[in-house]
């Protein structure tokens, strides 16, 4: 399956290796069978996470586009608590769904007690110092075992584009049973795989120029494959003053049903909605945790 | 305490926050006092993990050096385990040490058990899924308690460069007694704070042109400041061909004790290894774990 884009400059061809193809759809499609023909089934694609773009083919540096995954993991969880049926596209070592407790490593560590019975050693999670962690390992089990929670790794831009728009295809036929959720931070330039150097850049020019392309915007093509599910999409900003612009205008090119904006430094306690009705619907959210 | 350093283009000046620098000096004097005067006190500075060189000034972007820090926690294992005291300075989220065994998310969220009791639940790791967990906790358990283990975090490139300095300083009373062992990828190039855009780049533009600069390489000016350290220092190359000639050239210009050279694609099996002896000696090592 190959999906050909056309971009500013040029066409553009995404896709994910053979070897995958053949896993994803064979997974895609038996989760497809269960929840388009039961009535009450719902599902939620959810992607989450930075992509990076990198700038050699063997790469060591690479650009990357700042997200822990927090937004995408939190609603994951909510949307699993709803009763959504979740596959959770992210960035590898972001958070995945009630992994948040995992993050902070030293308090991890400094929360795990040692017992120690005969010859073997068992480590412990002391609750009292991680509150609710065992809860969290509970609802993560209780959703794998339901088969309600696909875990699907992306790295870099393409990568993901490849992915998203694969899975958008296969997933197509839930119709209006799917949500799609699209809150992974996507870089907007990259070095196109044709145009990477092979080895590592020199550290001994006097400067370093880099010529970036910009990343194809593909929310228009994931409408027109999805055109009864409902598209989540997300825009973060720094400045305030054109936020509420961005926000309309992505909707006015993408027509999909809902913007989500944010500035950077505001995000964590308040956003911006914007819907798609007759005249443009604005609403912020205040103290909002996702 | 504020270091200038004389780059090819011009002069900068690298130190830390006024805040941070009280509190640092503060552990650190102490931290050499005891180790100063014990005759048997060997202390190792490791750094560890990947900087990182922002693209604007309300970061969202930025050019990553990638790392993941598996050198630098693993061999701060071998240091504790050999009796040193390590201050382990390292990027954010990067692995310390012992604590690998958190890394794969997923497999560790697999290897919890939860028990209930009464109205309480504890998460268990079991020990059969994860083999030396418990046992990683215990040493990393004992290296705290102990006092021999610091942990300090670095993100950006001026960041590390600064903290790098700040440390080396305050060291240098230990003499002989110090081990620097410098295992973190430091970012080539960078945008110098003025020069940053304060607003997150626009992502309309045709395509976008980056200049970076070079960061300065202090390595010199660490082996001024501590005569009597033996200093590590790594290089990673992706062609075999240059490796040594950039180990041996690096040994010169910087007249530290030992370098050690790897190729990205074989770098976890095969290392080269350049000390400073009359003739240069070459010695590869196979098989080695760090």
């Amino acid at each position: 399956l190959k999906f050909k884009i056309i971009t500013r400059t040029k066409m553009e061809t995404f896709m994910i290796n053979e070897s995958l193809e053949e896993k994803l759809a064979f997974m895609l499609d038996s989760f497809c069978k269960i929840h388009a023909s039961h009535p009450n089934s719902k599902v939620a694609l959810i992607t989450s996470g930075g992509t990076m773009a990198p700038l050699e083919k063997n790469a060591v540096r690479f650009i990357e586009n700042f997200s822990t995954g927090t937004r995408g993991s939190f609603s994951a969880e909510y949307f699993l608590q709803n009763g959504y049926a979740v596959i959770f596209l992210y960035r590898s070592n972001s958070f995945t769904p009630y992994a948040q407790y995992l993050s902070d490593e030293k308090k991890l560590l400094e929360s795990l007690h040692v017992w120690k019975k005969d010859n073997t050693s068992v480590a412990v999670v002391d609750d009292e110092k991680l509150p609710g962690f065992a809860a969290a390992v509970e609802s993560l089990h209780k959703a794998q075992y339901e088969g309600r929670l696909i875990l699907l790794e992306f790295e870099t831009v393409t990568d993901y584009l490849g992915k998203l728009l694969f899975i958008s295809k296969k997933l197509s036929v839930l119709k209006e049973k799917l949500v799609m959720y699209l809150a992974a931070a996507v870089s907007d330039y990259y070095i196109p795989e044709d145009q990477l150097p092979i080895h590592k850049m020199r550290s001994s020019q006097k400067t370093l120029n880099l010529c970036l392309t910009p990343v194809p915007k593909l929310l228009k093509n994931l409408v027109e494959m999805n055109r009864e599910a409902y598209i989540v999409s997300f825009k973060l900003e720094t400045d305030s003053n054109t936020l509420i612009a961005k926000c309309k205008e992505a909707l006015d090119v993408n027509s999909n049903q809902l913007v989500i904006g944010n500035i950077l430094h505001t995000r964590y306690h308040q956003k911006l909605v914007v819907q798609k009705v007759i005249d443009h619907h604005e609403k912020t959210i205040k103290g909002c945790r996702t």
